[in-house]
């Protein structure tokens, strides 16, 4: 396992205990943290405001929202649940307030999972006002008749929504574009694995000297974020941006996942299909039918950005999701290493995507280069062969993706046999073909 | 079922007595009486004379044919074959003939069915002057030697050959159009069942009031007739003809099947497929090559109307198919209404589809109206998913159609969710795409 | 069987003991054996050279070979390998030596198959100068320590490249090619097979009255040969060659094989394959990731020419394959004779495709023609069906062959229905459709 295995945890751990939403102090402080990681390498992560009230497609930036303290007491005046303790005790967006309630009245208030009962689900009411509370099934069950007060010591003002976007720029300006979201409270799979893969996929991606493509890199709360994002850079998205994936759900151990974009023929489709039949074969592929993140929006009609996902566990696709039982016990060091290196290797696939021609009719003579066996005998060499399969596939028409799934390899197994070819001036890049951006 | 199951029923029992022929006063008659059924809700049946001798394309209109009494007496003056008793007894189109013959003579001019010794077959000569009596096998064998004397009193003279048609008018002049024939006598699945199912759904149509299509129902001899009406109207169905079916053997209980326009690729092929699929997945699919009826005038190389078939037992695939087996006990009320209700949600089908477009950019805010869950939780209804889905797909490129069959479903489980997003303003009609007929 | 199989096999013999090279007498001598056989038939066979030293695209013509002898000889002078019982034994384009070596020298000289004990295998080394001997394995290992003379009496000097190629005129200036090689010394299947049978499909196709096509036939020495052919004849072949074969391995009772052209997707492919599932439906479809024969050059990028290969058992697909053993018992007169006729009939389908239209609208009145039943019963004969069913399709899109696969029979079943339906003016030649070179 590489090393950033235990790094990225390190920094989920940071990000694990903010009490974050789709506003407030709690993104601001996440993405703080973002920005100190991402400058140790040069990399300037971008901090922008949206003021409450601004107008983003057919949405309205909401008011935000900040929470100081929130708890129950019982009768006895004990604390019996209390949002220091965990951060999703609370509704997110929950509207102040300062009561005593009957439980009957209280229990109108509180949310719990009869099926998963030692576990604090997530709960949101961001767009009506509302207040509550999150226990364990358990709890609620033991819950003795009686007075109780319930306390939210929150504020819900006009402010402003928090984002952040970082550029690593490559030498051609068509993008590659990577999103995540920082709108989750206290959990690791679905949430706190997107933003620190997405982060060090960026270091990755600034230490690599021959970027092709410019990179784009997404931190917004999920859904108002991402239509606020697109809304502010509709343009030069759909201009620019040939590939990408919303990164969510990276963590875990137990397996790989697809996510289509709409349509699901973009390179980012073909790329994530490509990467995880050959690297996990046994990933499981969802419909998009089955979306529930950002893709909602990037893949919307109209937008159409080439944005698909590549996941360890989907989102609502394992027990622990949008419970207090998501956390950094259930996402590992492995866990993330995995889901690094698969998008890794995604976007080094897409680095690598090309299309070539042969510069020479028939076949070259390949021995007087080196480049074949000089005896005629039976056995020829299995990389002599594939060699010359590359070669007879350059054709200005199937790009080294194209061949690799001819070959049934993986494209990276690919990739030197055309930068020798290339070197021996055997063949020639050839001007995109399909939109797919390939050459230069 | 529904009431109108019994009334094709006993409609059939009028028309079955009638000896029709593809010529000749049976045709007249049976036709005057749909025409008197669809008087009853204002719908006018007019009947068309084409006279014999006219060419159509590569035929000519043969001379009329008509039948007063047929028997075969043996030589006692018995009559042992009685045309009045069952009108499948003489072969169609026997030229006049009263002669004394022995057995052997007479045998020549027998048809029966060793395979089903107790059915009479039904046999024709249109086009090549000839006479005949058809009779069970087992009668047939019993005949003893000796003298016959066959009488058939039937005239061929020059006169006209009878068809019908109505236009049902929609809001706009493109045309669903059904066809059916007239021209067997008493047999119930293959002919019967056919017209009363199609006066039914012009019924049925005719009572709707926001029929965007304009509906064109033909009653024609099968073969000469359906040539006979294309040479007539061809430009005028290749402008306005969208879809359509040709309606045969809807009447008997025991399966659904389909056969598919020339090359399988219409509108009316992938609306059939889609509502047997969901009403009847049991439902026999079978090829072009298998066709037999006036498809093969419809779908001809340069006609190419766009015209599947619907059926439940298709002809020549029952064993009492063109016998006297095939009769109203054979088919039945459920029989005709599950044909009658699987071509009116055909029709259903083709008037609902639309292709829209998604009015906003991203995700519409549905909370905001009252079209999803306040309250973010883990759960969403599944009506909620589908009107979301509904919506991602309303992109100016898929039908309402493409959608149900992306998301698995019945189109006409999504023309609500298409109704109230219209309502809403989310989403908005498209121009006709790809000739299908949608949008106004 | 057909006589050819023994005609086929007798040439074959007297072609087998000649030892062939890329260069040299060897290949003039083969070549002069078929103009004779050729000339019978009145066929100029035109023999081509073309001088060392000469660039042919990416490759040079090398320096010519022949050879007089060759030998080793023991310590008592006793010729333990002799060129003259075997051909093999000299690696082909060895450079003149006459040397005494110990054992151990002498082995870095020598070949020999382990997996195959008892066979000397065919080894080459043409564009690196070298010299050296092949024998059984079984011999190799009874060599005692020693001294040895090897002699081999060869000349390796400025010459020239000999190939040959014969034009059979059609009717049209659209050209079906047949390639094979004359390279290899004594071996049977992966060699005399192919220049065998094309010579009986020249024979066959110039005793043909009524060719629409005009034949190439190419006889070349392998890879380096089709370069040369290619490089001169390219503008020629791309303008007017419409299909093709690659005729290699034809000889053997074993299988059937298919190599595709390098996308799969020409009429070669198509004929080759209908040909193959009708007649050996357990045919071996290989890729042409399994290419290793002319079909490299022919179907190299840019060159693309329409040629695939039907083959029996393929080469390096066959344990004899490259050694003694692929000799005149394992390539027999019944396996020449079925390779011959899989070619032939995949010719006859070319000839005779074609693209209809019908001429009247509706179906044509077939009974007044003779050509359909004039009674109506429930049974019609399969060959009426088969009648109506060609003239359903004949639409001015579906090829001859495009219906036979509609209908799953072999395109030969139909040539009579199109001829009938030709005279009988129903149908009418189309234009060509999509260069497959139909019609005239």
């Amino acid at each position: 396992m590489g090393g950033e295995g235990f790094q990225m945890h390190r920094l989920a751990q940071r990000l694990f205990p903010i009490c974050r939403s789709i506003t407030g102090d709690g993104v601001r402080a996440s993405l703080r943290i973002l920005q100190e990681i991402l400058q140790e390498d040069g990399i300037d992560l971008k901090m922008h405001e949206i003021p409450s009230g601004e107008k983003c497609f057919d949405w309205t930036i909401p008011e935000e929202w900040n929470i100081n303290d929130a708890y129950i007491l019982d009768q006895a005046g004990k604390k019996i649940v209390n949002f220091k303790n965990n951060n999703l005790h609370v509704v997110s967006y929950s509207e102040p307030v300062d009561k005593i309630l009957t439980l009957q009245e209280l229990d109108e208030h509180l949310y719990s999972r009869p099926d998963l009962p030692d576990a604090i689900p997530y709960v949101t009411s961001y767009y009506r006002r509302h207040w509550g509370f999150c226990l364990s099934h358990e709890q609620r069950c033991s819950l003795p008749d009686g007075q109780y007060r319930a306390v939210i010591d929150s504020t819900l003002a006009p402010g402003s929504l928090t984002y952040a976007d970082l550029i690593i720029p490559g030498s051609t300006n068509r993008e590659v574009m990577i999103s995540t979201y920082v709108c989750h409270p206290s959990m690791a799979n679905n949430e706190l694995s997107g933003p620190v893969v997405a982060t060090y996929l960026a270091k990755w991606l600034s230490s690599r000297s021959d970027r092709r493509y410019t990179y784009r890199f997404v931190f917004v709360p999920e859904t108002i974020g991402s239509i606020a994002y697109v809304s502010r850079h509709l343009l030069q998205l759909k201009q620019h941006v040939i590939a990408g994936f919303n990164v969510t759900c990276v963590g875990d151990e137990r397996t790989y996942s697809y996510l289509p974009s709409r349509l699901g023929r973009t390179l980012s489709d073909r790329v994530a299909l490509h990467v995880l039949r050959h690297r996990a074969p046994g990933f499981k592929a969802y419909s998009f039918l089955d979306r529930g993140s950002d893709e909602r929006q990037y893949c919307a009609p109209g937008v159409d950005l080439p944005i698909a996902s590549v996941m360890r566990s989907k989102y609502a696709a394992y027990p622990e999701y949008h419970t207090s039982k998501d956390d950094l016990t259930f996402v590992t060091p492995a866990g993330l290493q995995g889901g690094y290196e698969m998008l890794k290797e995604c976007l080094e696939v897409i680095e690598a995507e090309a299309t070539y021609r042969s510069t020479v009719l028939c076949e070259p003579q390949l021995g007087k280069r080196g480049l074949y066996s000089s005896l005629g005998t039976r056995d020829i060499e299995k990389s002599v062969l594939m060699r010359t399969d590359v070669l007879c596939y350059c054709d200005g028409d199937h790009s080294l993706l194209d061949i690799a799934d001819i070959l049934g390899v993986p494209q990276k197994d690919l990739r030197s046999f055309a930068t020798e070819l290339l070197d021996h001036g055997l063949i020639e890049f050839c001007e995109e073909r399909g939109g797919r951006g390939q050459g230069l």
